[in-house]
Order: structure tokens, then sequence, then C-alpha cells
């Protein structure tokens, strides 16, 4: 059985729909919007996208910090969850986020890569971008501890 | 005028009800229980309060990460504009957040201190904490860049 | 005997001078003046100094990033090891350094505190100053990994 | 002339002797060992090279943190001025490190990237690793503040 499997950083137990599923269910009170969602997983990266609504801007019409950090996060936790399967409480002990150019209104996107899937602690490596994936918005360092 | 003297980390230009005000209108799309209050200002440092709302709960029942850290990113945003004023466009330009303890539902507070207040940059101490400021529940460094 | 007691933030068991003892030999390849030394330890808080020699300028004759960020590491590191004992092998999982003032030459003071002492996890906040411990010129928060 | 050219992350002013060239002149005190050197430069990515000594060890006998950050800083450094040139004063204004897997004895190597330069400050990504690129023994996010 896949829960039997020690964890692993080549392989991935939850894909994108599996992941959407579980964290539709998991965070209940969140409205569409304000979470985002995953658009592809695979052994070692996901990427996720959110079209944040008008709660989301702050003073110049820009998509605000803590969105963007909100789904930083969001991209991360899935990617433990594809590599660790949705029968652990994983929980974020540390993220550290840089802004990089401004973040314009429009669909938002994540790449997160695995930077070390350990036992106890799995880091991660997040780029935040909207129009150009060589230009990102932001960029952040995410480590979940594991249960 | 004020707004003619130095910046200075020893004085402030606004005071609790002024911050609570400004952000009330930069934040017009935020509601209530999503942004938090300040509950104090002096120099170097702001006190500021969240009651959050159920959407704020991850898994678990706990108050999320990303309530968290937006409410740390608050109240930096708060403690610089009571320093520089109401005038200037500040960002933050970091935020790295580190997740101590659960953070059970219920009223957080937040006790912002400035580290460095530069011409350029804000590099700023925050604290979140629930029923005992000693064990913080988060701590995050803040850095705001200062137009 | 104090080595089967459970982890505690409210009792140390190694004091300034054990402290210094145990790096002196753990770490026998280091210099005089490359390492620094603890001056005091209580629970929740290590102070330590170093005098940094010639190798540790930068252009400009300030006191080099480099050292300031090892000097913080090993206040830390002299921190977990005043809690947990001489027993454990810990080692540092992420450190965060804030330049914020220019490190002038001569003796340089280590604050560090614990900001929460884990089972797993040890994170702590460390402050790095010259002449006034309320103008920092280094801010670092430290994890360690507890075996 | 370069110099007054604005500044840009297409296109490099320094190549790695220059690079190599101007820090044996600003580090005059650092020994052979101690800081390694660029082996590449190009746009927006520098790799260097570090051969630690003994004095680099820590307890177990691994290649110690600080060793790590100061490579990873001299690595950011020198991205910076091959963009910037030999001019401009920069100084490290944030160094955030998170040590994924045991750094063994051996050369060291180091990729900086590029993922923001600012007209006032410049962030860069630097993976440090040992005999597999794919398996960074460290990571970095370092912020330069530019005069």
């Amino acid at each position: 059985m896949a829960g039997e499997a020690p964890i692993s950083a080549s392989a991935i137990r939850m894909d994108a729909d599996a992941l959407n599923a579980f964290m539709a269910e998991a965070f209940p009170h969140s409205e569409p919007g304000s979470r985002g969602h995953v658009v592809a997983a695979a052994p070692g990266h996901i990427q996720a996208r959110i079209d944040p609504n008008d709660k989301a801007l702050r003073p110049g019409g820009l998509i605000s910090g803590p969105t963007q950090m909100g789904f930083a996060d969001m991209a991360a936790y899935a990617l433990v969850l594809a590599h660790i399967g949705p029968v652990a409480m994983a929980v974020t002990s540390a993220l550290n986020y840089q802004f990089l150019r401004p973040c314009r209104p429009g669909p938002v996107m994540a790449d997160a890569y695995m930077l070390r899937l350990g036992k106890r602690l799995a880091v991660m490596d997040v780029r935040v971008w909207t129009d150009d994936p060589d230009k990102p918005v932001g960029q952040a360092n995410v480590t979940y501890a594991i249960p």
C-alpha cells in the first residue's frame, strides 16, 4: 500500500485533481479566488494558479503581499502533500518571502520545487509570477514540518 | 511642517486612530476580521489586534499561516506609516515568518518593533501571540522599502 | 541525572565556562578571534563576545558579514547546548541574517534569546551589537535541529 | 563608457578573472581556501568554487555553516559586481540560508542566479553543492544594497 512506502521525492502519491479535492475539503471556509488550485503535479514540482478577486488588492491596485504569501504557502503545502499523501498533517514551520516586482492584477502562477524532502522537514523553493516565469514577482522559501 | 522633518525613529507622526483611518481607506475591499487594527502606537513600537473569522481557520481548527503572515505584515506597515506619515507609499520587500506554536482561535495580538529605520529600508521585528506574549505563536522579520 | 530530564527552556545544563570548554574541544582548528566565547548563560538567554582580528575585515574597514553570521550561529549553538547539554549533536537548519548598521572594528557582542525550544527544533533570536544594544548591527533568526 | 551605461541584468561588466582580481585586492587579509573564487560569469549567473581547509570543519568532520554562508555571500557579491562593475560599493542587507544536507569535505561549488537587479537592491538565489547540483547542501537568498 502507498501509505506504507517510504517518503520519496522521486514519486508522487496525489495528482492535481486529488490535491484540489483534498484542499477543498480541508479549507471549507475559504472562498473561490482566495486560495488558488493546482494545475500540474510531478515528482519534485507542482504548478498552481490563482485568480485573485478585488479583496486581494492593495493600495496602487496591485495584488497584496498576504495574497502572494498565502498562495506560495498553498503551493508548498500541495507539493508536500503530493509526496507524502493525504494521510499526514503537515504544518508550515517557516516561510520567507522576497517581493521582487509589482504583482499586477490578473491570474498569478506559482512553481514550487522540492529542495529537500527529509523525514521531518521539507524545504521548498516557490516562484510566483504573472506574465513571465523568468521575471518572478516573488520568491519564497517554505519549510514544512512533517509529523 | 511634519512632512518636511527628517524621518526619525524617535517620534511618530500618526497615532493609532490615524493609522486605522488611513488603512481603512487604503484597503476598502478588506472585510472586518481579515486585517486587524492598531491598538497603540509609540516611537519604535506599535501593538495591533485581530479577531479572525472562520475563513481564517486551517485544518485542525487553528488560525492559518497566511492570516498570521498578513497580520504581521499589517503591523509592520502600520509601524512604518507611524514614523514616515501617510504621504508615502511603502511596500514590503521581504517577510520572513517563523511559526513557533499552534495559533488557537480567538483574538491575536502583534507587537511590532523597529530594528532600523533607514532612508530607504525599514527593518522590523514582529511578535505574534495569543494568551502569553512570552510564548509567541509566530515571529516575523519584515523589511519595507521606503520610496 | 541531568541527561535524563526532559529538555526545558526554564533551566540550563551548562554555564558559560562549560560551554566555552565544550566548543574549544569541538572546534580544535578555529583560531582565537574567529569564533568568540560565551560571557553569560541563563535560562532562555546567552550573551557572547568576539574580538575579531584583521582577517574579519571587509572593504571599508568594517567587520565582514560572514564574521557576523558565524558569530550569531555560535551564539545560537551555545544557547541550544546550554539547554540540551553537551550530549547531543545539534545542527543549524536555517539562519536568516539582517544587516542593520555598519559593524565597526572592536569587540562585538551577541544576545541570543530562545523563541521556542521544541523536541525537534529550537528557534532563536540573536541581536548582534557593538556600542549600543538598542542599535544592533545585525539580527538573526536561527533554527537548530535537535537530534 | 561602461560606467555610464544603466545597470542591466542582461550584460556583465566583469568576467571571472576580473572578479577574482578585484576580490583579492578588496580582501587582502583573507587566506587561500577561506574565500573561494569565481570560475564562470555570465549575464544573470556566476559559478564559484571553494576548497575549504581544516579550519572550515565543524564537529563530525563536515564543512561548517559559517563557511557555507560566507561562500554563498561571496558568490552573491561577485554576481552583483559582475553586473554593476568594480566602481560601486555594494553591501549585503540580508542573507537567508537553508541548510539542506550534510556538506562533506572536498571542493564546494555555488551557482548564484539573479532574481532581480533593481536600482537599489539586488536579490539573488544561491545554490551550494558538492557532488550533485540537483541535491544542494544549502540554498541562500541574498539581498545586496546598491549605493
